[in-house]
């Protein structure tokens, strides 16, 4: 009696152990996602661009958490999540990318898996319709993590993904932000007789990084992020920013969180921001929000630089600090209806 | 009088505080240097080979330290080592790049000061002779951190750079490698009806990451690091490693370390790995050995990866791991000989 007793307890502590964490961690569904960091402020917006960015915002909230609650992966939501955005002429990432000095459209994206750190990305591409897509191709259909322009192209081609003529990335908003910046460049060119330092602010006329990103927790405990951009209106010389860049602008570990950026990216390559979030949190056993904070209140303005970040962790804690005047953002957390922000709290 | 005496005594603290740092540094000059790891067997060395290589490691050390002695910047001191490196037929780097797929060197190269976070890079680049010093004019003379393909090309051309035609970079030996790996892959497809998976190692037909690197720390107590390469033999889609990107195979912080490695990129890239041995040692107190050895002999293997790096902290002190058979390393500290290893100690 007692030996039955004894291997009926095994089985249910087995099964309890085997079956909790799937349980624990199925009604933790949670989506945040950015759509820009930079100088948004209520005085200079319109009703009709609120409105506008708030129901984008809306509906790749809902795509991608729909994604989860259909038993999708996190990866698979922040794809969706960032496809929407990458079609939207509103962002800078996809359809409404900035122009370079030349006149063209440069995409870069990253997307990265929590699970086992797998990840892809993809730079300075011209012709693929949803970079984020050529990321994860290149995450599961190739032996590599970063693939560059024409190469990255063909890759995608081979992968049969969309691609699309050059011209399909105009927009008349970021055309005319390019004659903005370049005039503002000339200006600054006639006016600012020392030459521009190493690590001035990159030109952006409009102040606004407009990269978009997601971060997801799935029911099965997985933490995703995902990061597409346009890069800065009127960058030259094949210019990358922190987007595209493993540690930097993406990262996703299940044992600390999944982080996307937005801001100035060079600041954001140079302090590895993503990874120091992580590694806060894993090596000082910061709180994902203060480890969010401590980057992006405190060491990314001390070296100059702006811009913001979400952040998710595995318990399904969100952080999305920004040092600017604004940052498109919002989130879903386990069913209840969506939080989308702006401005400042 | 007593005010004479308080003048003259502010004077002499002024002057001690600031020369002091200047004196107490001025010994410590380090500069350490790798030219890639992998199986590097003794059984298959010949002499002739095996004194090629400790010759041309000699030399960049000598070149390099002789930078530091004569007053010159850890950044002088890792880019002359890195020039004379990629110059070299013996180095996958510069002259000695291994070919793409499709016949052609594409080369990488990071820099990076520990003084100030500042850093530069370039990848996918065919026509530049010293990619190292590429990525030190993106550095100082541009607004950005990472320029890629033709548009880092057309601003090393801007900045007078030397510019040579893709030949220059035939070698024999990468093109018998490239033959070979070409080879082997089709084997591979005829005897493997799995598709390779994501997370393969990558192709590499003589299993060698040749790779180059430098870290230093100059008089004014400043560290800095620098790592070029021409990637992996038939490499294809415009793949870039972890070598021109900050934090994941380079990176330097006066407050850390600096770091240059070499390996199967695609693993350094995921774990970011340069920034996280610096943020084990400033996080985690971990010595630079012990940060590096984690890193190297625990979580490199733990994921399916293999390489070495080398790091330096601003004490001087330094660490060489590598989980491959063999590393190309060695170092000048302190005024002392040469010391040149190729195998494990």
């Amino acid at each position: 009696m007692q030996k039955i007793l004894s291997a009926a307890i095994s089985v249910l502590m087995f099964s309890l152990a085997y079956t909790q964490p799937k349980v624990q961690l199925n009604d933790k569904l949670v989506l945040v996602i950015h759509g820009g960091a930079g100088t948004i402020l209520k005085s200079q917006m319109t009703p009709e661009k609120e409105t506008a960015y708030t129901m984008a915002l809306d509906k790749a909230l809902h795509l991608g958490y729909d994604t989860l609650q259909k038993g999708g992966s996190s990866l698979d939501a922040v794809e969706v999540a960032i496809r929407y955005m990458e079609d939207s002429p509103l962002f800078n990432a996809g359809k409404g990318a900035v122009f370079t000095h030349e006149g063209k459209n440069e995409l870069d994206a990253a997307i990265m898996n929590g699970k086992d750190l797998a990840a892809g990305s993809v730079a300075g591409v011209t012709i693929i319709k949803n970079p984020v897509t050529a990321a994860r191709a290149v995450m599961e259909k190739s032996n590599h993590v970063m693939m560059v322009s024409k190469g990255a192209e063909a890759f995608a081609a081979s992968q049969g993904l969309d691609i699309v003529d050059p011209s399909y990335f105009y927009t008349e908003r970021a055309w005319q932000n390019l004659q903005k910046a370049k005039e503002a460049d000339s200006l600054k060119m006639v006016n600012n007789k020392k030459m521009p330092g190493a690590f001035n602010q990159p030109q952006n006329f409009d102040q606004k990084y407009g990269t978009v990103g997601a971060v997801a927790l799935d029911r099965y405990g997985n933490l995703a992020a995902a990061t597409s951009t346009g890069g800065i209106s009127n960058k030259k010389f094949g210019r990358v920013g922190d987007s595209p860049l493993i540690g930097a602008g993406t990262y996703a570990n299940n044992s600390t969180c999944a982080i996307s950026c937005t801001g100035a990216g060079e600041y954001f390559i140079r302090l590895v921001m993503a990874k120091s979030v992580s590694d806060l949190m894993e090596f000082k056993h910061y709180s994902v929000d203060a480890a969010a904070r401590e980057m992006i209140m405190k060491r990314l303005p001390a070296l100059g630089g702006d811009g913001g970040l979400i952040a998710l962790d595995k318990k399904g804690n969100i952080s999305m600090p920004f040092n600017t005047a604004g940052m498109y953002r919002g989130y879903i957390k386990n069913g209840t209806s969506a939080v989308i922000k702006i401005y400042k709290d």
